[in-house]
């Protein structure tokens, strides 16, 4: 195991890995590390460094999928039937984000903005047809676990506006937040034991245990898998429980921080900041 | 102008860019290109090459943008509302494949397969937020236009089986073949003014010119370019009209031939072919 906790940073006008080992004080203590996840990665024969911001975990993505209606609890309550396979979307590469940072919110974006909290998770090797029975060992196919915001434009998720389909709300750049870290996948033995709360200005929004998901990690990466390469480096966010903004007349305004807090894989910040009006539009 | 139809090939060992001169008995000559349209092409000072095979004109693309629901007579006969804006969904990088080539159908997808005959274009360069009124040139931002075919495993855009979500049915490995060649925007003043034909086995299916587009070329860059960075490369599929197979009793079968036609843009042919059951489905 090369890392426990994969960063990316830049020291001395250089970005690369690091394994990330202490946080005091706003500053981080980083292992460097040489070469990416997807080749080879080594311990440099440095010193740790420390520094002041954190990257994206990963400095780019072949594309992210996301899983829509994934929770029991989410489903029951809004009262809406479950499909027999994994309801699925995409975002583009250009929506990831890193951690700390500010999301730039789009004119057009600002009226029903939203947050949904995610399980979030990155392949480590291109993989195909993974057998649909029997068990397989995920760290086999996944780099590791972190936390996402699937950050929505609910005004064009409405049917009437966008056909249904969810991907424009979704893909507008920035709107896939992941970080601060990557935990290694062999100090997760079962994703399904996690437990995160999503909170807006401090305030509590989602609470669940991804005990409560409808299709595991596992089922997810079978599903997508069928008939369709899945690229090393492919960001998956597993889908989000109740307490939606949308739901609890709680959409996201200008200046909002949200954070997304997976216990032992990592909390992420994000804070939302409305462009101004484009005279062009 | 460095070329007027974009192809690549293989020649020698090496694959390049090339300019398509003239098809005759099933070979291809080509003058050779130096780079990629995306940095610089140049016209290489070797004599034009005979080639057997065309490969897919692009080396890759970042994304697969596509739009539902985007002919009116289509909309009309099927009795769907128009919706305000666009119906955009995505396929992945790994959807793309070339002209003349067997697409290999995984066995989840052989029940309701479908072609759909696209009028497809590709940026030239990365772009946002273009104005959303006041004119534009389009080959400012489009590298040109070519045939696309948004092959779809219907089963998995029932509703109950996926959400109503299109994104699965359709990004199946080599479900978005794209070719022969690309023809410069600059020899296509208008792409509202084609005419195209989808045959399968030699029967026509579809029919249509590209003015009966409910949103235009320039409308479908405009809208989704709001906020949302299109990196150079991306192919926009930009919808089918009436004619696919699902609604007239027509679904692919192992072994069709599926064509699309644009006339002064080029025929893609596609040759269908079922995997074998998969002895752990």
């Amino acid at each position: 195991m090369n890392f426990e906790k994969l960063v990316r940073f830049e020291h001395g006008g250089v970005v690369s890995y690091g394994d990330l080992q202490a946080e005091e004080d706003g500053q981080y203590t980083v292992k460097p590390l040489d070469g990416t996840p997807f080749t080879t990665l080594k311990a440099k024969n440095v010193p740790p460094v420390r520094v002041e911001k954190l990257l994206c975990p990963l400095e780019g993505t072949p594309i992210i999928i996301c899983v829509g209606l994934n929770y029991r609890k989410h489903a029951t309550d809004a009262n809406i039937p479950v499909p027999k396979y994994p309801v699925i979307f995409t975002k583009p590469p250009t929506a990831l984000h890193g951690p700390n940072e500010i999301v730039s919110i789009h004119s057009t974006c600002q009226t029903h903005l939203d947050y949904e909290g995610e399980l979030t998770f990155v392949t480590s090797k291109d993989l195909k047809n993974l057998p649909l029975t029997g068990d397989f060992d995920l760290s086999d196919y996944v780099l590791g676990y972190t936390a996402g915001n699937d950050i929505s434009a609910r005004n064009f998720q409405d049917p009437k506006v966008s056909g249904g389909q969810f991907c424009y709300a979704k893909s507008f750049d920035g709107f896939a937040p992941i970080g601060p870290y990557i935990v290694n996948s062999r100090l997760i033995p079962d994703p399904q034991k996690l437990h995160y709360t999503t909170k807006v200005n401090g305030e509590e929004r989602q609470s669940t245990g991804t005990d409560d998901m409808i299709w595991s990690v596992k089922e997810i990466l079978r599903h997508c898998s069928q008939g369709t390469t899945i690229k090393a480096g492919t960001v998956f966010m597993s889908g989000t429980p109740s307490g939606v903004g949308i739901f609890c007349d709680g959409l996201l305004k200008d200046g909002d921080i949200v954070e997304v807090d997976i216990g032992g894989v990592g909390n992420l910040v994000s804070t939302i900041k409305f462009e101004k009006q484009d005279a062009n539009l």
